[in-house]
């Protein structure tokens, strides 16, 4: 659908970072600095033009901003949250921005700009990033999870990013690590999402509030439970409440058994754990990896490192302008020629 | 280790297929026929050099029964249950081979015959053969599961088997699909192979009858619960019954429960099962695809068959050709050159 190839002259890249909050672009080179950046609000509610207006405003930005002409850019690479065909420029489906149903997002960028533009998963873009400029950098077998609202992921097995079939390839946050655990918004029970993600750290907090546990907490939110967000638990938790501690601990466990599953499944030398609940950092690692150290047992815990991701806010632009270069590079994601 | 080259003029390939119990050699042509087979008793509680020396037999029964000079023979390939560094061609572990622990496997058979000798696991080779022969033809993206003492898997991505930073990838049996399940024989518990392995089916049935159930199981084995085998299961349930229908019920939601999660992990288009307890045929794969139906929810059930293997005994030597055939086409198994 996008015929327009990538300009091996250009000597900047823009990358795109789409969340269901803001939309931010980068001006990178070609070495995976950024140059510029602009940010909007991603007008996530008010339908797929609204966006795309959104979108074709901050590359203008970034661009302008770092006074890249059009004919500099190599091309546009763009992190997109939900399922997609990617190679079509098309979104299936996105969680968080209305209406993004079999909707065509690259043709009007790169129409716009007259630039070759891709897109893939943001997950998958950030697993990029961190491949090439981050935490993974220099091996040929990651995993990158994200911890947030969900739980997504990203293989990279022999160098490469692995998509699968419809681009569903791990879709960590959906595998099942207790068959009779709790309802999954997928509609299966026992997901890691459903036991890690972040409505089930919410619930973790708010059950023990209910049992009448003190708790910074509760002093914090006035004991309206329905204020309760990780990064409250995770600044109370820094303070030194016991009850948010537990928290970090249970979900730690958790995320631990998730992590010897995919040590299990895709045998990497290092997983990159990121996404906002990742903030927490030690607090939700320390525990992690004492449970890896225990249940990953066939394909041993020693063989794979545990790390945060390096790259921070900027993985979603960096990740997004790796996509490009290998289309640059001939080995776009999925194995098919550009 | 191994520096002899495969011969590109050989018309036929030597697989091989080491079992617990049995070894057998098959000569085959470049398209994957069998022309001529040999086995033996595999010695496995006598070491390596016994079995060794059986491998050597029947490579030379099978050869000297087709016809087939070395000359003419384009190398030998060999799946060998186990944890391996095959480059090296050494064998680390081997649950059923007494002794095989960091065992050099290729060498002497190469050195023997004067031909190119190169080994995977059993299940990954298996998994080449289905992959270019059998249930997963034509396919980019399979999964293949045994179903076993154990439960093993191969995963094809993007055409080609995936094998990880140290031939763990797809260790499918051993990821947990129940955090607080029963203990697994790897250390951890829950795991798969756990809950869907033969001694969990055995397991089963024996409880069934400890509650007094009448079956056609306690009459055939005359109530001596040791004398339980999933084959007989399987042959009380095919008659008809209800106590060894249970068993398989219960199983193949297990087992459904592990599709699920391989669909969401590995995405792939077609999945294989494979292995002696797959014999059971529908009776585990029907409650197997109704669990799949329910539970593959972000990556849908409807994305992957779920077939039953093609190849059947023959799978072991066929795959061990491919491994060959991948080495004369100069892209083996994990990617780097020959």
């Amino acid at each position: 659908m996008d015929n327009i190839a990538p300009n091996p002259q250009g000597e900047y890249i823009v990358g795109v970072d789409l969340g269901g909050t803001n939309v931010r672009a980068g001006l990178l080179d070609r070495d995976g600095h950024v140059l510029a950046d602009a940010r909007a609000p991603a007008l996530g509610m008010e339908g797929p033009q609204a966006t795309l207006g959104q979108i074709i405003k901050v590359i203008a930005e970034a661009m302008n901003q770092g006074g890249a002409q059009p004919r500099q850019v190599a091309g546009i690479g763009m992190g997109i949250p939900g399922r997609h065909r990617s190679e079509e420029g098309i979104t299936i489906f996105s969680p968080n921005l209305a209406g993004w149903v079999n909707v065509q997002v690259t043709r009007p960028i790169s129409e716009h700009f007259g630039l070759a533009t891709y897109m893939l998963n943001d997950v998958k873009t950030a697993t990029l990033g961190e491949h090439r400029f981050g935490a993974g950098r220099g091996k040929r077998h990651v995993v990158m999870i994200t911890l947030g609202t969900g739980i997504g992921g990203g293989v990279i097995s022999d160098g490469e990013i692995r998509l699968g079939s419809g681009e569903g390839f791990s879709e960590v946050g959906h595998h099942i690590v207790d068959l009779n655990g709790p309802q999954c918004t997928c509609g299966s029970r026992g997901c890691w999402e459903a036991m890690a993600g972040r409505d089930a750290i919410i619930r973790r907090a708010v059950f023990k509030l209910q049992d009448g546990r003190p708790s910074l907490i509760g002093d914090r939110t006035g004991y309206d439970l329905s204020q309760i967000t990780p990064a409250l638990i995770d600044q109370a938790a820094r303070d030194g409440d016991a009850v948010a501690r537990e928290v970090w601990e249970e979900t730690g466990t958790i995320v631990g058994v998730g992590l010897s599953n995919l040590i299990q499944l895709y045998n990497p030398e290092v997983v990159v754990v990121g996404g906002g609940i990742a903030q927490a950092g030690e607090l939700i690692l320390e525990p992690a990896r004492r449970v890896v150290q225990s249940r990953a047992r066939m394909v041993p815990a020693e063989t794979a490192q545990i790390v945060p991701a390096a790259l921070g806010e900027d993985a979603g632009i960096v990740g997004a302008s790796v996509l490009v270069m290998l289309h640059l590079e001939g080995r776009p994601p999925g194995g098919k020629a550009t």
